[in-house]
């Protein structure tokens, strides 16, 4: 008999004589002929409670399978005259598939800290809140992908391991063959796995925009990488991007896409894990709804860079660091934008040219280029995007003025020489995404095996 | 005005007043007193074709757009009197975007060698070829989403940074942020970003075991890497693979789940991408569609190992490797059973344990283990998993026999320990299943950018 699962079994429409349950125990409670288990199985928050009695084969074993174990039950599934659940199983038999010493077992039947569960992220999926976690991310993956094949974006799997930094940002993991501490030989490189200098990607964005240029409409998400020296909650040096590139697109066109795929990832969560996103809403974040519900329904804001630096000096309130017209926004300002200010997602754009990268389209002012962010209520940044400069000279001209190496770009700068066409797209840091779905305030939370400065368990 | 997509222009079900197309031009032909533009945007291999006379705006300028070029035209979608195509567009403007100089452009009209098109990957998704491929590629891979989200798997992230070596295989690639060449201090890698040793991952399993054994089914899709010094047409440094992972399954799961979900991407790109695959049908494998309608249609072949080494040994030819009990099956020998013994997917299954990796299920045998390969013609293997040796102590037993360091282990110990259950996976070389279902014989030909030893190019 194959086992059906709880999902399935909760949402059942009549009793049925025969399933077979199989999962892990939540909880067992004994009376005096009888015994209920409580069991997940994954597929969903939420228990099934089954009933063993004297007549179940297996009963005198009952008392031996404690929380954690894993067990099969057959049954019938049948009304539950208990309050909260409408169906239960009256076993018929019960068998321990793997027990689990209850001296030992770490997830006893009690509130575990984050930290604590971080040092047992191999066994966390097995409780409810981080089940409910990667049930919510794997949710939000799915709703990226169906966006964008709604829409004809094809998905492109762009390089992890490159020889060239796309934003110059320098914060890179070096991958080799070669033996750590062990002289070069005269050829320095040349003898490493791909005789030459490699890294982990940072953006798939130079590789994607080739891709755009020639398919129209495509995404990449995938993992990049920082080796950013620092251990915050918000950041980690693996997360998952989501890179859309458009060709004959606008800055407008981009603000768009963004804000209309996170409202749609956000409506997709609401819709399809209501009750996972219940346990974030109740024991993570009680504004948690209210956020979600906001971000879905109302239009961002958008605003000139210039004008949110005004915001920020006029703020009533002090920052670490002071706003001005052509300094970075630091996550302080983010958040005070989005969270007390407009109280809502705020996209910004039109930044200076002289803190963004060199592919960004130059506006005609000759101070400012089409980049634009937008920022969440408690995250900050969450996408971060810019029309491309399609145009060679002004491209060229670029990277030129910022003292980069042109013969590393001939190949992107040939998308500009043959056919080039205005186009636009941006990263979507994928892990902001589940903090921002569910609530939680530490990156390490929202990935199944964190790494971080410093830590690389498991 | 909005553009719209070829592929939508081309499917409509009746002409339409004024369209906006946007893409590149393919060819241009002449005549007295209008021009023909063949314009391409990447949603689908056909063409639409425009027709530009003298009373459409931009038209002196007509004769400048040469193949590569992008344009837009704006103008009326007409039924074609032409044949070969339903619509076309009579032009009422048309725009040079992006001029693409007719003497050094390298993709003019007339069919590239693949050898050449490598060279030029950033260019090569603008030829019909490698626009089929790419969409292919994408095509497949939300197959891959679609058909586990179907079933009730999650999608998991499994870390691409990693510490252990889960098939213990050894060639590896190491990620760092030390300089290459600078002698290590006294403290040794623990000056490295991470405190130790890091690697790219090789396989996610390990990672997706405990998760399986909490959620129930769950399944990776993300980068792998292999620091294989051999450049084959066969191997990448850096290429995709599937992984799925059962609780609660046994090997025979584990191949109604191989055999299941390759028939299903089969199938989507045939019902789906049915001109693109055409293209590959009609200039690169004349026998690919008989091959693929096989292929979903029939059920696979499944023999034991021991089985197939029999096949072998008897086999009306000579190998390169002898065949042998307790041997490797070489790619020779997959091509064989698969292509010519039974013309059709072959999975092989029950291995001598001491060519398989640890984990794998021992069977009672106490010689073979639970491990099952799919091979397929022209590839060979493309599915490789086996039932997990849930039970501690035969596990414990198996890592110390085949000396492995158990300390490494205690973790994933650690899901055996506390509920353990029978479950089962396999990875699914992605860049195979594209292979298999075009008929390109070399992988570099369905990466976007390819990652091979010594190549790290774009």
């Amino acid at each position: 008999m194959k086992r059906t699962k709880i999902t399935e079994l909760l949402s059942a429409r009549e009793g049925r004589e025969q399933v077979l349950v199989k999962g892990w125990v939540r909880t067992r409670r004994d009376a005096k002929d009888f015994s209920f288990l409580e069991i997940n199985d994954g597929s969903c928050l939420a228990n099934i409670q089954a009933i063993v009695d004297t007549s179940a084969q297996g009963y005198d074993g009952v008392k031996e399978i404690g929380t954690g174990a894993s067990v099969a039950v057959q049954g019938a599934l049948v009304a539950s005259p208990g309050k909260g659940q409408a169906w239960e199983v009256k076993a018929t038999a019960v068998e321990l598939i793997g027990a689990a010493d209850q001296e030992t077992f770490p997830l006893q039947k009690k509130r575990h800290s984050d930290e604590f569960l971080r040092a047992i992220a191999h066994l966390r999926p097995r409780t409810n809140k981080f089940g409910a976690m990667f049930r919510i991310r794997s949710e939000l993956a799915l709703a990226i992908h169906r966006y964008f094949q709604e829409r004809g974006f094809f998905y492109l799997h762009t390089p992890i391991i490159t020889g060239s930094d796309c934003e110059g940002a320098g914060e890179m993991l070096r991958v080799t063959a070669l033996d750590p501490g062990k002289p070069l030989g005269p050829e320095g490189v040349k003898n490493d796995f791909f005789g030459k200098d490699a890294f982990l990607t940072v953006s798939g964005q130079l590789s994607a925009e080739p891709f755009a240029l020639a398919l129209g409409d495509v995404y990449t998400f995938g993992p990049t990488f920082r080796a950013e020296p620092s251990d915050t909650a918000r950041h980690a040096a693996e997360f998952w991007m989501v890179e859309p590139e458009m060709a004959f697109a606008t800055l407008q066109d981009n603000m768009d896409l963004a804000e209309d795929i996170l409202k749609y990832c956000i409506r997709a969560v609401i819709e399809r894990r209501g009750s996972d996103l219940e346990l974030f809403a109740k024991w993570v974040d009680t504004t948690l709804m209210a956020t979600l519900e906001r971000l879905v329904s109302e239009p961002f804001e958008r605003i000139p860079y210039r004008e949110a630096v005004e915001i920020l000096r006029k703020a009533p309130r002090s920052f670490e660091y002071e706003a001005a017209f052509g300094k970075d926004i630091q996550t302080e300002h983010e958040r005070y934008l989005a969270e007390e200010h407009f109280k809502k997602p705020v996209i910004v754009y039109d930044y200076p040219k002289d803190i963004k990268a060199f592919y960004m389209r130059q506006n005609d002012d000759g101070e400012t280029v089409g980049a634009m962010d937008v920022l969440v209520p408690r995250i900050g940044e969450i996408v971060g995007g810019s029309a491309r400069e399609e145009r060679l000279y002004r491209l060229e001209a670029r990277i030129a003025e910022m003292g980069l190496a042109a013969e590393h770009y001939q190949w992107y700068l040939d998308t500009r020489r043959f056919g080039t066409a205005p186009h636009a797209g941006f990263g979507l840091g994928f892990e902001r995404l589940v903090m921002l779905a569910t609530g939680a305030t530490n990156i390490r939370d929202v990935i199944a095996f964190p790494r971080t400065y410093k830590h690389l368990e498991f």
